[in-house]
């Protein structure tokens, strides 16, 4: 058994090498590569992207998670060993029902629909991209249909990226959140807006990107093991355990962009540098679903950057940087202008109240046109009338309105979504446990000090990597299943604070 | 036939792209990885190697080129099919020539070499490295009997790096090029030696950077197929004909440092991006050989970028981003501090008359070695006793003396030196024969402009890449053998005008 433990390791950890090689190609892709580099380097991504898949799908790999399921079975469930076959066996089932001449049909229309969104997009044209999204649900249908004996039929494609989660306890948990939402908006709405005038000033790039360094610093990233670079839409990449990497975009003149986008970030990759060393090349080495990866950038970009004690300790700071901008600025005023609740059409420009109603608008039209019950056809009028009920706006145009995300043109239609309101549910969840555990945790915030914090993260939640499903991680960490209401606590207190709730 | 072309052109860019992949990971470990990434990273790049082996190595491959030999006769020998499949078929008997466990030995080896060398040259410890550097020398015969019917055991090993040449002739060649260098080098040193202080005061790291990528721009080195990051030795590495980088190292007290290293790699570029568009992903989208490339590096570091037309017209803008440092300086103070020849001890920071005796001192220690008239341990005394004889100068130490290169240390021994000199030889060579076609090259230079030589190189040697070896490329652009008169005219009339001579 140890040698067929062994080999498997090896294959998997070969699968891993061309993987974590394509994670560089795409880094240097989008932070330095010379536009002439691009063409070769959508094949060379491709090519080690298929040999990966090839690798992993090997009918070896099949049989050796077979002959390994009594030793599996032998370990304790939360055992590394035990952990590795079962969570390698998930994948590799999903790997596997999927025939590859559908995955390539399915490469080959994801690459056209998001050449034709690139274009249609600024031209507002959602004739031009009607047909591939028609093609692109046809395409979500099959692949769903991989795997029999879903309850919906956008079930298979949520568990791609939240493993375990199902359609109708999402539309479950949207529905009570929404029920809260939607009036809390309305209250805030109702009262004086903030004013972020101050935000909007001329603020150097390097400063802002040296600022933003000195907080990730703070908190626990470890630049021993990591570095920011520039790109145009910031993301977190891993090569190994050793190397977990940062982006940013910098705009001179909104202070909040470069700055809640690098705590954002270093909030995905703290997770990443927390995962136990042993585990590194393993499967077991990423978080285990984009729920939880979300409530930990949430965790760090929110429930601890934009709180009050953090600016309490951190703004006289930034004044000091910034003496000219914010000399004249009280804690105050910029407290509420990053913190600013405005009914608004863009969901990644949307604040921490609104946001989530922009995601769940899309995740309702997802199932919609998953069932069959909407048509592509009549996707922008649905769109705009849920945005006006929701959240009292209309966009002008498509642009603006169903064309502005990437995610229903450039690959499956359904899943992609419902990981960023889920993540902002668990960034509550699990901050109120850390509280709950060490109280002083607040204090230390106001004093810039985070390591109670991360250690009670990296204990609870981190260490494991993706050992446990979202829904075993939870009920680790609190006992119970997901619920909304430490959410729902939080943004009353502390938009209640800020609002005459 | 053109389905089987078809089929050979599939893989070989497959291999292609596990190269360039490769290539990438290299670069991003010497420019911007985090000392954590580095055990992951070579444990990715060894799995890309071998995956690229296995796949160039797959008899698929050798039978495919067997069945192409009767269309390849078809063909005229220049031609890109022919050309594709001669160069593959070299390739390819040189790779499944040596028997992978040989070749995973030497891997381990090197590696262990290596790391043994890193610690021992600090240390002055040449009996550390001295078992290493015996076994290196058992593994590179072993290697070299792997292609019987060599004429000298060392023939294979330099036929890896400059494929067709032949320890005999190098040997003819270089002693006759000694024969000219040692006196001109005893004939200079006996003169005043040059002032080079001017170069050695402060210069702020981003204005030594504008300025060299300046220069380069007015080269041609298009940086839309190409960009220039930091490293710790500078390298030109290519990921495909549209991506071909650079990297340079800055000194702050030194100018001549980044300056020369930058125009250097840039040689190497513009040769790389100079190969035709219709050749890339191929085995052809390369340098022929690195006599070759040297010969470009060397050609626009030296005998552009360090001649009296050059200067003329940069010199003054030199002083316009400097002008407390140089205003005071002249133009022929400046000129002879670029070109000051001094005996010294260590390869890498000679000058451009000196130079070769470093390598060729390398070349005949080599073949002494592997031809077993020099045992390991008198290496050290050998050693310093041709440096007294050539150079007049001697090592206080081993350090700076057999220790100072990693080259024996790292690999093989025999076949990584003569390239440097061969260089040296053929960058004079070309050049001669472009201001044979073009005498007006010399005017432009002086005016900063490059297009007319750059197109000449391009014309004759860059567009080809690896098509021809480089005794064919230099009998095409020549109607000769190779020659070191060209070399021995150029360095007479540039030093003797320098020098009493």
């Amino acid at each position: 058994m140890e040698k067929k433990l062994q080999e498997l390791k090896t294959r998997l950890l070969e699968v891993n090498d061309l993987n974590s090689a394509t994670a560089v190609l795409q880094w240097d892709q989008s932070t330095y590569m010379p536009p002439g580099g691009a063409a070769a380097r959508g094949r060379q991504m491709a090519t080690l992207g298929r040999l990966a898949h090839e690798k992993f799908t090997d009918p070896a790999i099949g049989k050796l998670l077979d002959e390994l399921r009594p030793y599996e079975e032998s370990l304790p469930y939360d055992s590394d060993d035990a952990s590795l076959i079962r969570v390698t066996r998930r994948a590799y089932e999903k790997a596997t029902k999927v025939p590859p001449t559908l995955l390539a049909e399915v490469y080959a229309h994801s690459a056209a629909a998001y050449q034709t969104w690139a274009k249609a997009r600024p031209e507002n044209d959602f004739a031009a991209v009607q047909p591939y999204l028609e093609k692109g649900i046809e395409y979500s249908r099959r692949i769903a249909d991989c795997f029999p004996g879903y309850d919906h039929i956008a079930d298979p494609l949520i568990d791609f990226s939240d493993e375990g989660m199902k359609a109708e306890t999402l539309r479950r948990i949207f529905t009570e959140l929404r029920r809260e939402l939607v009036p809390l908006v309305q209250a805030i709405t109702a009262a004086e807006p903030a004013d972020d005038s101050c935000l909007h000033q001329y603020f150097p790039e390097d400063k802002q990107l040296a600022f933003g360094l000195e907080i990730i610093k703070d908190y626990g990233y470890d630049f021993n093991r990591g570095r920011q670079d520039k790109t145009h839409h910031p993301f977190m990449t891993k090569f190994s355990l050793g190397d977990v990497r940062i982006t940013t975009r910098v705009k001179e003149n909104d202070l909040s962009e470069a700055l809640f986008s690098t705590l954002h970030e270093a909030g995905h990759a703290l997770y990443e540098q927390g995962i136990r060393m042993e585990l590194d090349g393993t499967p077991l080495a990423g978080g285990t679903s984009s729920g939880v990866h979300e409530s930990q950038s949430r965790l760090w970009e929110n429930l601890v950057g934009r709180s009050r004690p953090f600016w309490q300790h951190y703004y006289p700071k930034l004044q000091a940087v910034f003496p000219n901008q914010l000399g004249n600025v009280s804690l105050d005023t910029f407290y509420r202008a990053i913190n600013k609740v405005q009914r608004s059409l863009i969901r990644t420009d949307a604040d921490e109240v609104t946001y989530n109603l922009h995601v769940m608008i899309r995740f309702d039209l997802e199932l919609a046109l998953l069932e069959g019950k909407l048509a592509v056809k009549d996707l922008p009028d649905a769109w705009h009338a849920r945005y006006e009920e929701d959240l009292g706006v209309r966009a002008p145009d498509d642009r603006d309105g169903v064309l502005q995300d990437v995610h229903w043109y450039g690959g499956l239609v359904g899943g992609a979504f419902q990981g960023y309101t889920l993540g902002n549910i668990m960034s509550a969840l699990f901050f109120e446990k850390a509280l709950e555990a060490h109280p002083e945790i607040s204090d230390e915030i106001g004093r810039g000090e985070f390591g109670t914090l991360l250690r009670w993260l990296q204990e609870n939640i981190y260490q494991h990597g993706s050992k446990f499903t979202a829904d075993e991680l939870i009920e680790r960490v609190t006992g119970g299943p997901l619920t909304i209401e430490p959410y729902i606590r939080y943004l009353r207190h502390k938009f209640g604070e800020l609002y005459p709730l």
